[in-house]
This record gives C-alpha cells, structure tokens and sequence, in this order.
C-alpha cells in the first residue's frame, strides 16, 4: 500500500478534478502491476496497472489507494475493470467520498465474490486525498500557503527588495511544492512587485499548474510575465464584481480565464474565491502570498497547511510582513497549526504545519 | 577530550569572569580524575581532577580544555600543580589568549618536561570558551539572542497579550539556555510589560544568573518582581546619563547594581552597554528582547548567537513584531546568520543561527 500510495502521489497536481490514486497488481508475491492516474485525470491508476499486468491480473490482489470507482464517468466503472480481470483480491485504505461511489464501488466487488479489505494506511491515504475529499464534501480545494521569509517573519525590505531571501534549495523545494498542487496563486500586490512567472522549474517537461491571481480591479500589469504567457499556461484571475469590462475583455483577449468573486471587507472575499476554485475544479491550491492574500486566507481558516521557510537573515520592523493584519485580538483566537516537519533545506529551515484540526 | 569539553560547559554561566573549563586525567586507560571550574571561577578545573586522582596522577594524561594557567591570580597556577602532581603529558585544544597566560602556561609545562599536544578538538574548545576571549580580546561578552515569535515573527498580540506563544518545553529549554550564561537581558519595555522574574526554574538549586534590565531612564516599576526580589538574585540597572539621580538611589537601595552607559541616537548604546558588561566580568550573555532592544543589538553587529523559537501560531501584521527597525534597506546590509542546530521543542520548532563570521 505505501508503494501504491507513493505512485498515486506522481499525479498529484496533474489529474484534478480527479483524485491522485496509485495502484499495484501483486501475484505470488511480485508486482505484476502498477499504475496511477494520468495527466488530465484519465486512464485511471487500476486501468493502467491492468494493462501491465495482462494476464497475470488474474487471482492477483490489487492495492488501490482510493475505493474504486462504480460510475460511468467519462471511463467505464473500475470496480468493473478489476472483476473482468478476475482480481481475488481488492485492498483500499478508504472509501471514495464522492457519492457516485461511496461504498458502491466496493459493494461491486464483493457482490462479484472478491474479498476486500480497507483501513490499511487510511490516515496518510485521507492526507493525499484531502483536497479531493474537501473538493467533494466542502466544495473547496485544499490550500497550502507558503511563507518565505527572514527570521523575524518579513518577505521584502522597506524599500521592496524581496528576491533572493531564501537560499537556492529552498527555491528548488518551493518548485516541487508548485509541481504538487492543480494550482499556484499569488495576490495581485505580488503579481505587480515581482512580474512572476509561478511555473514549475527545475523538475523536467512536466505539466505546469493553473496559474491564479487575486485581483479584485484586474490592475496587473499587461506587458508583464502572466500577460505575455497567458497563452502558453493558464492563468486564471478572481476578480472582483467591480473590475472595469474593458480589463475583462483586454485580459480575455490575452487568454486568461476570468473568474468572478464576491467582494468582503473591500477585498475578494476569500470563501468565496475558494469555492470558484473548488467549482473550477482545482483540488489542491498552493498560495505564494502576498501578505494581505495570506492573511485574509487564515483568518477565514481556510489554510490547511503552512509551508515556511526561515532564513538566516533579520530585516527589522520596516520590511514588509510575510503575513498582514489578521484582526487577532486575543491569542487563543488566533489560527493555531500543528508542526508536521521540520528539515534543513541548504542553509534555510523549512517548517511544515498543518491545521490542527486538519480535514482529512 | 569530549568528555573534558561536556565537563567544562557544567561550569558555563557560573564561573566568569574565568573560563569555564574541563579537565579530565586518564591513567592507564582509566580515568582518575575529572574536574571543572566550580561556580564563582574557583576551584579550577586541574584542581578539582588532581585532588580527586591523588597519587594515580603521576604519569596521568590531563584533558584540558584551555591552556593551563602560569600566572599566581586567587589561585597557584595550574600548570605549577599539573607539573608538582607528576603528570607525564597535557592534551589541550588551545592557548589561552589572556596576556597573562597566553602560551606561558604551555612552556612552562614543556620546560618541565611535559609532553604537550594541542589542537584536538579546537573548533569545539573555541565555541565553548567564545564568550571568555570574546571579553579578553574586545572586552565585551558573547551575546546570545532568543526571539520566541509566533510563525510570522510576532512576540505579542496588538493589545499586548504575550504569554505563552511558545509551549512548556521551549520554555523549558529557555531556562536551559539562562542556565549557560552570566546573565539575563531585557530591555525596559519588557520589564514594564511582562514583569519578569529572569531567574532559573527548572534545573534544581542552581547558581543564577544576573539579571541586566537596559532602561536609559530607569522608568521601571519600583514594586514589580525585579525589585523586589533584588536583593536575592542580583539585578543589574544599564541606564542612561540622565536617569534621575533620585530613581539610580532609589534602585540602589533596593539592592540594584547600577551600570551607566552612554547614548546613541536617544537610545542606550549597545556598543557602550556590552563593554560596560565586559567590564563587570561577564562573558556570556543571554538577551530576552523585547524587539527594541533586540534590533539595536542587531544593528549593531553584537549578536553572536540566535536562539529562535517558532510556535505554531499566526499572530498578524497588527501584532508586536519580535525584532523592531534595524534600518535595514538593502538586503545585502542586512544582519546575516548561518543556520547550525534544528530541533523539535514540543509543538515548536527551535532554530540556532550563528553570525555568518562568528568570532572563536
């Protein structure tokens, strides 16, 4: 199953809508199959191992990190797939929440007399499949925010100089994080200071994620690294009610997706920039900042984990916060996070965290 | 040597003005005697292990940790006793840089002769003695810094709310690090916000440190805990010219020591208030903040060391940044810290960073 989840974990920000989900065909005791959900969502991690295995699938046992699907979507049901194979043996840590499946794809199976077993590694199965599940159940994704900064919590100097404050392994981690999310998104603050181009480097020819800005006016700028590549990979801006119609047609005419929100508090409202995103499909988002996005972010708790990376440098109170005002008046109403990681990444510290009450 | 070393650190925060040294006597491949440089600086080490071993000192290696010492200070030097107790040989990682001794105490046990190694473990032996040369050598202590900030470098809410960012053992820890300096710093704000006790919990009937309010006015509360209980653990007063000559009595009478420094842009200067520091005796210093105090330090390129505690919590732009202006505008300019210790303190995560050029 670990072997079955780190394969369903390759099409992690690359098969959304659907969940990541890896499969291994084992016969006698050797792998006879392996697969996990494609690029695009399709085939499906079980269509493929099957293929692999052929014949072999036979009286073999199948490890699926997700219950197997029972609909006709746009590929036949895989609960099918696996009875047709004549599969003795399904092993699942959990059931799809996705009510077009829940328990119906294992009901399949043992109605076709093979044996099922679930529970195996279940919490780090809910843990990849979290956004998928928040997508299904809460209509979000999940969100990642990464934090950046010097050792007392800033991303730029008064004067704006904000690149290079982490070391070269951490930027190549921040690139991996990127490759493991359906979408990266940045504040439109963000978007005018650092012309960003948010695409995935340094880990091959791989899918690029959506690329999402938050601008409640569309005021970005139309020469800029978004404005010349809209074309080549996607950019999507949430908007507010109120940007001009000629920024909307001028933004639509360079190929960038549009996506209205709601506005709260003078600002796109961040529930609602959520469920856009969540009804656009996209199951795992990782934010970059600005601090007013990041902040807005936790305080409507909606961040699931915080990525931070720390470096050996102090900016002092003039250097712009990594995160802006939260309204926080008393400590124990601040947003509270459980640590997960720690490690050293060259000479920066990158700190994991999730909510602690996480979902999933 | 490494067991000299862990021997000589028992001795750090309770020995200065003197080096907190180890020294440990191996005979026959049995250890005979060990020793280290008791609280208040004597006995010395070579004392405490050449009592122990007696006669099995004759022909002994000693372990020690700095250049024995050759001149007649409170005590006979220790090379004299290493020679008259018939040790056959002295392994010492480094020369002593006091005038006084500095290569003296080596000769004088070669003329004896003593066969003489150094060099083993010198980087360890530095770090361990920095603070000592530190003061020998610029005439100011060692600083060490603890920032315990919330994840985005805040150490309080708007309304002032402090306690307890950080969980039981960071705080723990904390007390460990009081433990191994001289002294306990706080700027005034501090003082007048938190009321602080500064003293040591948590390590037993331990020896403790000073405890260094910096208040250019000495506008600090004359019923709160320091002055209270001032009389019982030392606490030292770094002021400014023009405190009021009435408050510098008053803090006398309480049982203060009162230290003037001299100013620097209206505020106390760091440079001033860690040489009177290093006049006073100590050699290693433990500053607490508040971020004021903190960033002046910083500013001024005194911090040696930095002791950072990161607690799962965001706290907001609206919050008391843990590090106040440093007048930082090009990143380049900015202080610079190379990471040399990560760890997990409960649900916090501690990180220690040392000058990028840290002095020993």
């Amino acid at each position: 199953m670990a072997h079955a989840l780190g394969l369903g974990r390759r099409g992690m920000g690359k098969c959304w809508p659907n969940p990541a989900v890896g499969c291994v065909l084992v016969q006698g005791g050797r792998v006879v199959g392996r697969g996990w959900t494609q690029p695009g969502g399709r085939p499906h991690a079980e269509t493929q191992a099957l293929d692999m295995a052929g014949d072999l699938a036979r009286g073999a046992t199948a490890y699926v990190t997700l219950e197997p699907c029972a609909h006709h979507g746009k590929t036949p049901p895989c609960a099918d797939a696996l009875i047709a194979a004549g599969v003795a043996r399904v092993v699942a840590p959990l059931p799809d929440s996705d009510p077009r499946v829940s328990g119906q794809g294992f009901d399949r199976l043992r109605k076709a007399g093979i044996a099922v077993t679930t529970g195996v590694l279940a919490d780090r199965a809910a843990l990849d499949h979290a956004g998928f599940f928040l997508r299904v159940e809460q209509g979000r994704p999940w969100l990642t925010l990464k934090l950046a900064m010097s050792l007392d919590g800033r991303i730029a100097t008064a004067t704006g100089e904000s690149q290079w404050i982490t070391g070269p392994q951490a930027r190549l981690a921040v690139h991996g994080l990127r490759n493991s999310h359906d979408a990266v998104m940045v504040g439109g603050g963000t978007a005018r200071a650092d012309d960003p181009s948010l695409t995935v480097r340094g880990f091959g020819n791989v899918p690029q994620p959506a690329r999402v800005v938050v601008s409640r006016f569309l005021d970005l700028p139309l020469l800029g690294t978004l404005a010349r590549t809209a074309r080549d990979t996607p950019v999507w801006l949430c908007h507010g009610p109120d940007a001009s119609a000629e920024l909307q047609k001028t933004w639509d005419g360079l190929g960038a997706r549009l996506i209205p929100c709601a506005l709260r508090a003078g600002r796109v409202d961040p529930a609602s920039l959520m469920a856009a995103l969540g009804q656009a499909g996209l199951t795992r988002v990782f934010c970059e900042g600005g601090g007013q996005l990041a902040a807005s972010l936790l305080a409507a708790d909606l961040v699931d984990e915080l990525q931070v990376f720390s470096a050996g440098v102090a900016i002092g109170a003039e250097g712009l916060p990594g995160l802006g005002a939260l309204g926080v008046e008393k400590l124990a109403l601040a947003p509270h996070f459980a640590l997960v990681d720690v490690s050293v990444e060259g000479g920066d510290v990158r700190h994991v965290w999730r909510r602690a009450a996480a979902t999933g």
